[in-house]
């Protein structure tokens, strides 16, 4: 541990790489000049964006991939408002960051200047840690403990405010050891209770995968449980990174609409969660159910937050005998191309048919990606990060912040023309970094998913004022005039053969591409009978569940 | 007063209508159906954008020129979090607002849903009143206890969160009456102290003007105090609404800069406040002052912020004897044309000589707009409107609610190409709403103001690292490209008489138009040395305090 003192900017630079955080993704402004100025003696990668929403959802995106956090740079409460939403995501996904924000000087406080607003009661909202630095001395140990937070079981965010005169003062000090105990495994005890219950004949048990046990590892042994025991594997609705394909166990995810997490889950005995949560609607509608186990499912849960979901996985491998038991593999599998006018579907399969081994799929594509997952599942073994928090424009900075922490890995971005108009300033940087990602813009003119969802809280007769707050087609969005005028390639297409060639060219080139995908909502003048084809987000349609959904739901 | 009863929706909406609030800038998700649903049944106009940030800025803009508020329709926390940088912007400049925020329904809170969080805490940072209703029979009068709030002095931000449930629920009831009393007046007793300082002889005192003192009326009886007492006139650094140009008084702006302030205010013995808060440095700098009212000169506020200070105005010219004093007014100028290679000076030119009568004009240019206000001020009588927050991404979705709020005044948006890009979803709006907005984009590739930032905190030998965090030119964004991909005309010019001839023309036609005003970076090289040239943003340049302040920074 170097004893050098620095001013404070320098010693948090220096106390985030001691720790192994080298990426931070910045929106500065002049609070956070002396920050900026550090760079120049720092080997930190600071990626610039130009609104802080795409630098904290890169942030996000670059920890699921690479396992460890990046920082963020923000400018003060505005700064931190801005990036808010994608903070949300991480929050939510259990992702960890280490938010740095400037603020203005202490002494400066008092003057309630333009930009002084109260940056720890929005910190709270997004944050599990948050702290307002007080002396330069002390902004190593501040900055040590806020990647300790970060970094230990419950991943978490951290908000380390940074007045500019804690930033510019001397006397600061790097920190070098970030030593704290490792996270607790189950005990016995619960271990021994939860395999008896998977053992026990007769009962159906469903097992809920989440978080740290849905990477290649974890879905390893939970593969080797079902296989021994019978249980059922599910994943969440919006996994933070699931890993998939030929060569990988298959899970099940639950449906986005509650109605089909209800048939998912129905004649299960036990529900047993690992590292995830019960599963409850996205909203709440007018007489339909919130909590989704049904009322005569046992629940059980193997790990505490704190505690360490993978080596509590594996005592349970042991505790049901399942050692030696070989998991159950998905075949290399792809479909075929489409041909004719383009639907979403037809992108579906162009995925499954052309995706890259080793490759990252973002995915916001909301209604046009549900048939996403089942056309997808005999590919290359992938990385699937999700929209976990249900806080729209994250897929594009997700996908940079993937980019980067992948190296190499291709990266397709799948997003909607609603969801990715949130965080469009993501394409600036995608290409200022030369990152390969490719963009697939599902461009219906909608907000789709709303169609949907005014019919299904009650508001079944919509009018024209009703509709026109759905509806993005008036004007047009041209992704590829937006593309290029921040310097990314792009082309429109309206047929299979033309999105086929579009990315196949887009995946065989490195570097950014945008195809702006001509689609039709896909639920438009569908209504509820649309529901059944919801279905299709999961990778499987298990037939007796199809066909109950369609019985149901069907008028 | 209806005594009808609806679903809390619709009650709302009918409450707001009766207090004359008729238009919502909106960016509705699920919870929110009910509202959208029930804009069928109601006159209310209902704008669309496609990002938050945009929908609070325009009902910022809006409340500014209508001089009543707008509401926002935002997508709980995460929604609220996108709208927060424009919600401070308003917040400081004390601009009515009612946001109304859905959330997911009271009983679903439990579950912790995906898009669950604790929205107080985000609406706590900016506004004065925040309330979740509960009931819905209660929705009509919370309601009217947030517009009651919003539209009294001081002028603050409510945001009424709405749960689902309250929003779908039965037996909601709108409220009519939204009776209080009226903002009282300063005292007698301090008017005539104050009138005292202003009459004493051999005591320079200079009146500080903001918000509701400089629309016309304030500054016409300020300048009627000024002709009788000698005293001299200012406003704010970026004022909430001025109104300007010929037949106007003449109110010198603070300079943003604290050198600049430091000077312009130095040798006064009284300062007198009115509705204006004490100028502070925007930032803190490294032996700098932040407080920039000079030792030895004398405080006075004419009012309380919940005081009428119109009225208290009117009562300080009866007591100093100004009421027969004729105002000392701007007489019609404008500059010429100008030719040439492109710069913000020739730019600033072009404005001042061929802008609209009645114009508006939303001023977000940074650095290359610190010429407008000398160019401008001999224009027909205009408005203008800053940045009262200092976050950026304001001018845009502030230039959409003004020309909403101005029905046919043509307004003028100058924006910087890093300000820009924070909200240029604002674009989509603009074309959708199809409104007389004439965006100039100062596109100097650069966050320029932060060169100078740079330097001014001490960090004065920046590096690659540290300048590329400054540098928005690689890729260069090309803003025809961008608003042609949301069906805006637009243009790129490079020469004076390319700019001249553009802006003409957009000017003629109503309707969205965008020019792409390729310019030099204003302060490259320049450093410390360009500060006098900051006077610029002065209307006039006072000759003496030009001279002080070149000798005391030109080196």
């Amino acid at each position: 541990m170097s004893k050098e003192k620095t001013n404070g900017a320098k010693a948090l630079l220096d106390t985030l790489m001691n720790a192994g955080i080298d990426t931070c993704f910045t929106n500065p402004g002049t609070s956070e000049m002396h920050f900026v100025a550090a760079l120049d003696k720092s080997d930190m990668r600071a990626v610039l964006t130009l609104f802080e929403g795409v630098a904290t959802g890169a942030a996000d995106g670059y920890a699921r991939i690479a396992g460890k956090p990046a920082a963020t740079l923000l400018h003060l409460g505005c700064g931190l408002g801005n990036g808010l939403a994608n903070l949300h995501n991480a929050r939510k996904a259990r992702v960890p960051m280490v938010n740095i924000v400037g603020d203005h000087a202490k002494y400066h406080v008092q003057y309630d200047a333009q930009l002084q607003s109260d940056i720890e009661t929005v910190a709270k909202n997004c944050s599990e840690w948050v702290k307002t630095s007080q002396e330069t001395s002390e902004i190593g140990a501040d900055a040590a403990e806020a990647i300790k937070v970060a970094t230990r079981e419950p991943n978490q965010i951290s908000t380390l405010i940074l007045p500019a005169d804690v930033s510019w003062g001397e006397g600061g000090q790097a920190v070098s050891d970030f030593s704290q105990p490792a996270s607790p495994v189950a005990s016995d005890e619960k271990v021994n209770k939860i395999a008896e219950v998977l053992k026990k004949s007769g009962k159906k048990v469903a097992i809920l995968l989440g978080r740290r046990v849905i990477l290649e590892d974890g879905l390893m042994m939970a593969s080797k449980i079902s296989e021994t025991t019978g249980a059922k594997l599910f994943t969440e609705v919006f996994p933070t990174r699931l890993q998939r394909g030929a060569g990988l166990p298959y899970v099940e995810r639950i449906g986005y609409l509650a109605e089909m997490a209800s048939v998912q889950l129905s004649g299960y005995d036990h529900l047993l969660l690992i590292d995830a949560k019960a599963p409850v609607s996205f909203f709440a509608y007018p007489d339909k159910k919130s909590y989704l186990v049904p009322d005569d499912c046992e629940l059980h849960s193997l790990v505490e937050k704190e505690e360490d979901a993978l080596k509590s996985l594996q005592a349970l491998v042991k505790a049901v005998g399942a050692e030696n038991t070989p998991p159950k593999l998905n075949e290399a599998k792809r479909p075929e191309l489409a041909s004719g006018k383009l639907n979403a579907e037809k992108i579906a399969k162009a995925v499954g048919a052309l995706l890259p081994e080793n490759a990252i799929i973002s995915d916001e594509a909301q209604t046009s990606g549900l048939k996403i997952p089942v056309n997808t599942a005999g590919c290359p073994k992938h990385d699937l990060l999700t929209l976990t928090g249900g806080a729209i424009g994250q897929g594009l900075p997700v996908a940079i912040g993937a980019a980067i922490a992948g190296r190499n890995r291709p990266v397709l971005a799948l997003v909607g023309d609603g969801s990715s108009m949130y965080t469009i300033q993501s394409l600036w940087t995608i290409v200022a970094e030369n990152l390969d990602v490719t963009t697939v813009v599902m461009n219906n003119g909608s907000y789709a998913i709303l169609n949907i969802e005014l019919e299904r809280v009650g508001a079944e007769k919509a009018g024209a004022k009703a509709k026109a707050q759905l509806d993005i087609s008036k004007p047009e969005i041209d992704f590829v005039s937006i593309a290029k005028g921040m310097g990314m390639p792009a082309e429109r297409v309206r047929t299979a053969e033309e999105f086929n060639k579009a990315l196949e060219n887009a995946f065989r080139e490195p570097g950014p591409h945008l195809i702006d995908a001509v689609v039709p909502s896909e639920y438009e003048g569908f209504k509820l009978k649309a529901l059944p084809y919801l279905l299709n987000s999961l990778d499987k349609i298990p037939t007796p569940i199809a066909k109950a959904l369609k019985n149901k739901l069907a008028p």
